[in-house]
Order: C-alpha cells, then structure tokens, then sequence
C-alpha cells in the first residue's frame, strides 16, 4: 500500500457471508471496533437489525431470502456512495443475489466468505438452532435442509475452524488497508 | 445566520410530507439539485423508490404504511447520522409514524407539511389517482377513502396553491441556511 492508492475517502461494504455459526458476527464486531478507531464512519447491518427494521414479515423462501439480501443491499450502497464503511452480517445463502449487490456496488463491495465445516458450526449451535433444524422443528434451514452457495471469488475466504476471530479480523482489516480505504487514517497519524 | 451555528458538516432530513398531489415531488426535485451544488452529499428516498426497494408487497393499511414510513426514517437516520442530506417525499400520512422518526432522528429532522387544499390536489391530479379514488376504483387513498394527520408544529408549512414550486424550494434550502447546514460551503465560498 502507498499514496498513490486512490480509494482515501471512500466508503466500502464488507459484506460477510456464511452459514449460521460460521462466525460471522463474532468476527465482524472486532472488525467493527478496529474500523470505529480508524475509519470513523461506520454503519452494522446484521441478520437481526435487518429483519427488524427492513424485512419484518420476510419468511425463509427462496424469494423472501433474495428480497432481504437486495434490501440490505440497497441500503449498503446508499451509505458506501457516501462515503460509509459498511459491514454487513447476513447468511445470504444464494450466490445470485449476492453478485446483484457487487454489481451494484461495484469496487466497493469486499465479500468475506466466513467458512467453517457444517459439523463445526452444528457443534458450536450458538443459538440452538442446528438442533433445531436437525429434528425438523426449523424448515428451510440453511445447510441443513436449504442450500448454501458458496461465493467462487470472494476477496477474503476465512477458515474459521482454523484460526482464532482476532486473527481473522486483523486479516479483514488488513485487507482494507491493501485495498487503500485507511490510507488517509494512516497519513493523519504521519501528520 | 453566522459562524457560530453548530451544523457544519451535519446531516439532515428534509421531510416532505402531505396529500398525492400536493407538490412534494415537484418541489423536492428543485431542492435536491440546489443542495446537489450547495452539500454535496444527497440521498433522495421517494415514494415509488422505496416501494421498489424497500417496501415491495406492503399494502395500503394504517399498519402497512406506519412500516413503510418507520423502514424510510430508518435508512434516512443511518444516513443523517453519517453525514449526508437527505429528501425524503413520502405521503406519510399518519402523526405518531412521523413523530417516531423524529424522534429517531432528533434535531436533524426538518419536517415540511406540503399543503393545498383537496380540490386543488384533485384538481391537478397528476398521476390519475383521485378519479380513481372518487370513483371508487381504488380505496384506502389518503385524503379522500383514508385520512391525512396534518403535521402540528412542522419546521415550514408550505401552501402550494398560494406560491410556485421555485420559491417553495427556495424557503426550504433558506430554512436549512438559517439552521446552519449550509454555512460550510458558505464559509468555501468566503475563502
């Protein structure tokens, strides 16, 4: 990374994807810290914040799925157009919905696919969930009885059940530093 | 106005609330390009941008509409909070969902009541709509089938039958001078 990098300024989307106890939030919320010290603007659009505010009534269709995610996505751009880091928090299972918001956002959109082996994220089961969908009591569950598709080309792929969230968040952050979003944070700090 | 106003670099949301045909699109256009020169950052959420985008499948009901109004003040208070300037023009015809996004976004909230009477409304008919609400072909339509709260203390109450688009827009974009959102640029100019 060097000054000549042209992305000072500008906002970004880190949208982070992945089945449910992959690690998503827990990642993403050091991410979060990191960004508030360095970037300044930042805004969290996670699966529960969304269904609330933005989705409520959504059921778990195909359909219903893909109106969530280009909703997130509509937002997201807004506030990266104007210069917001964004980090998006959403299992966004369907890779065609996902590449309509790349599309959308264009350079700016950074996926993050957060990995880690179904057995793995079944035996985390943070939120009782797998349990759930295992006996069938939750239908459409992704990776249990609904797909997941995984992203062909994301910028970042973390294998969660190999290293620690601290060392996958320094990994992200990292990665915008690369990519030129907090080189205008780094010459403050030279000024 | 003076240098001592504390707005600088703010956000804001412009409000534009009242009955179809009132103005609000028409007056929010001439504003959103004022302020595309004078702010630079600007987000305009109208109604048939948020039905597509947002809102998709929501109905005409009391219950469906304070939705859509609360899902617009969600994404305009990400936004205000980050710095941009937001229009928002939107029917909004209920007090307690407007007060709530008030409420939301505090002080950054310009609430502007668009008004003309019914007949005047009825009279323009810009988009066909009031035939087909007198006639019956479409129900629950504000101001005739549905009710509209008129706002009780908005920042500017506009009468669209008394003035010309022009110099509505102009009192809007003197208002945000006067309340010190403007006064960044003004100071450029000074310099």
């Amino acid at each position: 990374m060097d000054d000549t990098n042209s992305r000072q300024g500008r906002g970004f989307t880190l949208w982070f994807t992945g089945l449910s106890g992959a690690g998503k939030t827990t990642i993403s919320e050091i991410v979060e810290r990191e960004l508030r010290e360095k970037f300044g603007k930042v805004v969290v659009l996670d699966g529960d914040i969304v269904r609330t505010n933005l989705s409520k009534g959504l059921t778990f269709s195909r359909e219903d799925r893909d109106t969530n995610v280009l909703r997130i996505g509509f937002v997201a751009d807004l506030l990266t157009r104007n210069g917001v880091g964004v980090i998006v928090s959403a299992i966004s299972p369907f890779k065609e919905a996902r590449d309509q918001v790349r599309h959308q956002i264009g350079d700016d959109f950074i996926e993050i696919f957060v990995d880690a082996p179904l057995e793995v994220c079944a035996d985390r089961d943070v939120k009782g969930l797998y349990k759930k969908a295992f006996s069938g009591e939750i239908a459409q569950f992704t990776g249990v009885s609904d797909p997941y598709e995984t992203p062909a080309a994301p910028e970042l792929h973390i294998h969660t059940d190999q290293e620690e969230p601290q060392e996958s968040a320094r990994r992200v952050v990292e990665r915008l530093e690369e990519l030129g979003y907090l080189s205008r944070v780094a010459e403050y700090n030279r000024a």
